[in-house]
This record gives C-alpha cells, structure tokens and sequence, in this order.
C-alpha cells in the first residue's frame, strides 16, 4: 500500500473500532472491509496498543476497543464538528514539541485555511513573550488553527481577541463555570489562569500571509510545578470534576468560527462587544502598563477599535494599549 | 573533501583569481597554494566558466581571469564591506525563484541578523500587494536581508522607510541623480520607479522574530515589458551610462545599517526626518486614498510617529494612513 492509502485505511479502520466500540469484531471481516492482510490489521492493533488504546485480542474471536479512548482522535473529533472551515482538515500527533511550530509548517506547505492541529503532548510548549507553556500529557488541549484572512497585519489583534472569547464561551457553556478575560487573550477561572493564547502570523506590511493560532486549556491537569502554582489553575481543579476535552474543543471550534465569519463578513464591532461583555478587564480596572519606554497609571475604559486597550490616566489622557506591552495589573479588584 | 571545506576553498580561490585578475597564475601554483588536486582546480575553472566567468586557460602556463566580472560575488561585495551587521553572511546565486524566498528559509534555519542573499536574477521576483517584480538577469540588485529587530509588529514600517532613504541616499551617492521617495517605499528617479522593496515579516502580536528586506533596483537594464514602460525605469536609463552594482548595493548596506543602529538606540525620529526630505510626496501632496471601506481626498502633511503618512481632508480632519492601503496619487506636481 502506499502510505497515504495505508493512512486512509487506517483512518478508517478506528472508525470502524469507534463505532464497534465495547464489543469483539473479528480480524477476518475487518481485513475483508478495508481490503488488507489479516497481518495489517494485527501490525495495526499493536501499533494502536501502543500509543495507548486500549484494544483487547481475543484469539478465534477478534478484537475490541474496551473503551472510547480519551484521546483528540480526528475520528472522533470529526463526528459532531460541524464546522464550515475550522477543523476540516484535522492533524492529531501524540506529541510534538509546540502545535503552533508543527503549524507554520503546515502552512508554508500549503494547508488550507481552517487547518486544525491537535496534540496529546507538547514537549516545548510556546507562550506569549517567549514563555513556556506547560503541556501535560492527556489533561490539556493544545491545538493550533491555521488561518489565511483577508487581513492587514494591524488587524491580527481582533482575531486573537475572538479566540479568547471563544475559549470563554466553550469553557461557560461545556464546564457550566464561570470565566473572566484578562487582556488580551488569557482566560481565568476564580482569578486564575486556565488558557492561553499564542498568535502568531506571517506577513509583509500590506497583508497577513497566514496567522496561526495557537490555543492551550488546561483541563484535567491535577496539579502544576511550584513555580505556576497560585497563577494557574485548570477546569478539573476549578470544577471539582474531569471534563470532555473534546467536547470543549467542538464548542470552541463553533463558536470562533461564527466570529471569525463575522469578523470577515462586518468587522469588528461583535468581538469587541463581547470581548468586552465577557472581561472584567475593560473598564473600570486600575492598571500599570510597562510601555518599555515609560510607565503609566490609569483606569480601563474599554477598547479601541481595533482591539487596544484604553487606558484614561490621572490626568485625563487616554493611551490605547497594544497587544505586547507588558501590562501588570495593580489591583485585581 | 567535505562539501562544505571544498565550498570554502573554492570561495579562496575565486579570491585568488580575483586578485590575480588580467595575469597568468599556474595551476600548480594555485593547487598548491589551496592544497587540492590540479584537477580539482581544473573542475573548478570549468565550474566558472558555465556561471559566465571569462577564465582563459593557457596549457603549461595558467588561468587567467581575463578581467574582474560584473557579478555580486562576495569575494567582490566583502572586499570593501565595512558594516558591522549586515552582509556579514553573504548568499550569492545565480539564479533564484525569490531571494525574499531564499531569505525566509535562511532565517528558518537560524541564519544571524544582516545576513544577505544577492542574485543575479529572480525568476519569480515579488513586489508589494502580489505584483510581479522584473527581474533581468545581471542588470538589476536583487537582495534581502534578514534582520532580527526587538520590535513589535507595528513597527515594522519604520524599518520600511529606513531602508527606502538607504537606497535613496545610495543612488544619490554612487550614480549622481536625483531620487524622490514615493510613500512608503518606491524610490523614483525622474518620476520613474527605479527601485521597490517588499518588507515581510515573521511575528506574534508581541514581536517580529525576524523580518525580511527585500530590495530590488533597476540599474543597467536598457528596456522594459511593455507593460511597465513609462512607470519603470532604470538608473540606465535615467542617467546615460552604466552603474556599478556592487558600488551601490556597498552604499546601500552601510547607509541602510547607519539608519537600522541608530533606529534601535535612539527610535523613530532621525529615519522620519530624513524620509521626509528625501520626498516630495511628504507635504502638500494632494492624493486620493482607497481605504477598502471608503475612499478619501485631501493634502498630505507628513508622517505620523510610527511611520504612517497623514493627510489632512478638506474638512480638516486629520488620517494617517498604514502601509498597505492602496494609494493612488491624483496629481503627481
């Protein structure tokens, strides 16, 4: 077979192990579905067993998934999606060092806009500001969206604020928790910081070639390193129970990409009022911003049109904020 | 030999032959001095001649460069460099699909900061907005740079207008003709496009992880595609004789890594106020503006702290224009 048909047949042989799912299907009518070798079909359990599916052989009698596995399976993803463009072309990697790398080279290769790449494991994490994001095996969500609009690199911010309105939205409607954003993208649960969002784009000054954005979740991790410990939290810990990765993933996907089309089809206004509608951050909030060349004081007053924050200083004087500037937070009132 | 220390002593011996340029050295002499073959010379020579270095071969006496070749070679670009950064990589082809291209794998694979790719021709040259750039074989500069600037995305115009004053001023210097910046970045002599830049970038919203300047200058081409003429001209063209490549691009990068350096220490505002007098399109331009949502009219005043061109409508008010909003000038004065 030639690797892609092997990979189409495999595809479709969990499929078939999905849907026969707690119940024995015999070696020999699988091989006869799919047109394989009785051997492909063993090589294909055992290399199924390994990255931890759990699979039971019983000779003379076949196989059977004890279980729906709990892992980001396009096959599984793919089943209540619905979707239009996030998601329909699917990538599931066991582990990779960073979503968002593995991405950009999807991207530069071609990758239609609404490419979606999902992890079980990221080894080298990526944050904003050249921080790592911890990346547990299984209990977190850790994809990254290729996306191809019709945008000026200036207008990048809106989307990476959509995203976080997304996040918000799937966690509220999926876990039933309430959540805050915390400008730009990081969303909380209980003042504490439970996803993040890394954008990243390339460009020339008149257009976005591609964005990647790359979104991490921390769901059922049931503790962290020392070093997060107080600032991050995850929905299990929050919640008090486990939550369905995937389900929080189908709810995000919907929700951004009804904002994205509506990003596209009339502009910024709907993500800047629900962002808004969905951040205690916007107004109202004292704040210190670290410009990198000064430092102001202020109160929120909402956000600029194409995503700023703005800032009124004690002298009446408005600053808008950009994405990337060092923003601490005086009071988390 | 390893590919890459024969790649080394092949860039030594072109140094010799260039420094021999018009004598006979032998090819003992030669092989000796590089501790290869004299077949390895030999190969080398023939190498050469296919890439339109004209080497006379003299039997029992030597090689020959007949005279120093019309060609960005390195050995020729680094012998009178004198910069700090850039150019200290140096990548020459012959024949390349983009250097902008060539430039974003280089960058990819980590190449350092001023790191400089020159062909001699572009088969796929790209301009702005997804326009083609001419690219004739020998008669033009076709260069990028990698830069690595700790700036936000939103900065990335300065550097723009930076390196269109750099090819200004280095056009003014070498060749003695009077260049016009039009906003931001085609540098015109005679109200005629001799030179583009397209400026691309690799970023999150919080930095650019690297940006590529990608310049290109008509110099010696004595004709255009019809569908360019009367647009675009040539140094040539415009000055009666023909230039040095290699003078220029040396003028180009140390004027372009004057501007860069005293960009990071000291900001925006010396590159603004050079930019400004090298255009007449700065001040009292009167121009039409296509925002993609509206269309606007009025008179130009400057530019705006972030590189932008402000211009002021018949109503007073004031708009700054971002790079990448199609301008089309009413009346060139």
């Amino acid at each position: 077979m030639m690797p892609q048909e092997e990979a189409r047949k495999l595809d479709r042989f969990i499929q078939l192990l999905l849907a026969n799912a707690t119940v024995f299907v015999s070696g020999e009518k699988l091989a006869e579905a799919l047109k394989v070798s009785r051997m492909t079909i063993c090589n294909w359990v055992h290399h199924l067993q390994k990255q931890e599916m759990v699979i039971e052989i019983k000779p003379k009698i076949g196989y059977r998934l004890t279980q729906v596995p709990d892992l980001l399976l396009p096959q599984l993803i793919r089943r209540e999606l619905r979707t239009k463009v996030l998601g329909k072309s699917l990538y599931h990697y066991f582990q990779v060092e960073s979503t968002n790398d593995v991405a950009h080279q999807l991207a530069q290769q071609g990758v239609a806009e609404g490419g979606l790449i999902v992890a079980e494991e990221q080894t080298q994490g990526r944050g904003r500001l050249g921080r790592d994001w911890y990346s547990e095996r299984r209990v977190g969500i850790y994809l990254s969206l290729i996306l191809r609009p019709i945008l000026k690199p200036r207008h990048a911010t809106i989307i990476n604020l959509a995203a976080a309105v997304a996040v918000s939205q799937a966690i509220e409607s999926t876990c039933s928790l309430s959540t805050d954003i915390k400008w730009p993208n990081d969303v909380l649960v209980n003042n504490k910081k439970c996803s993040g969002i890394l954008t990243e784009m390339s460009a020339d000054l008149d257009q976005i070639k591609y964005m990647i954005v790359g979104i991490g979740i921390n769901v059922n991790h049931q503790s962290f390193p020392k070093s997060l410990q107080g600032r991050a939290s995850s929905l299990f810990l929050e919640g008090g129970r486990r939550f369905s990765r995937i389900e929080i993933i189908l709810a995000l996907l919907r929700c951004f990409e009804d904002l994205y089309l509506e990003l596209q089809k009339q502009g910024n206004d709907a993500i800047l009022e629900r962002w808004i509608r969905r951040s205690s951050f916007a107004r109202g909030k004292e704040v210190s911003v670290d410009l990198g060349d000064k430092k102001i004081h202020g109160t929120t007053i909402g956000l600029g049109k194409e995503g700023t924050l703005r800032v009124k200083l004690s002298g009446g004087q408005i600053e808008d904020i950009m994405s990337g500037d060092v923003v601490i937070w005086d009071s988390v009132k």
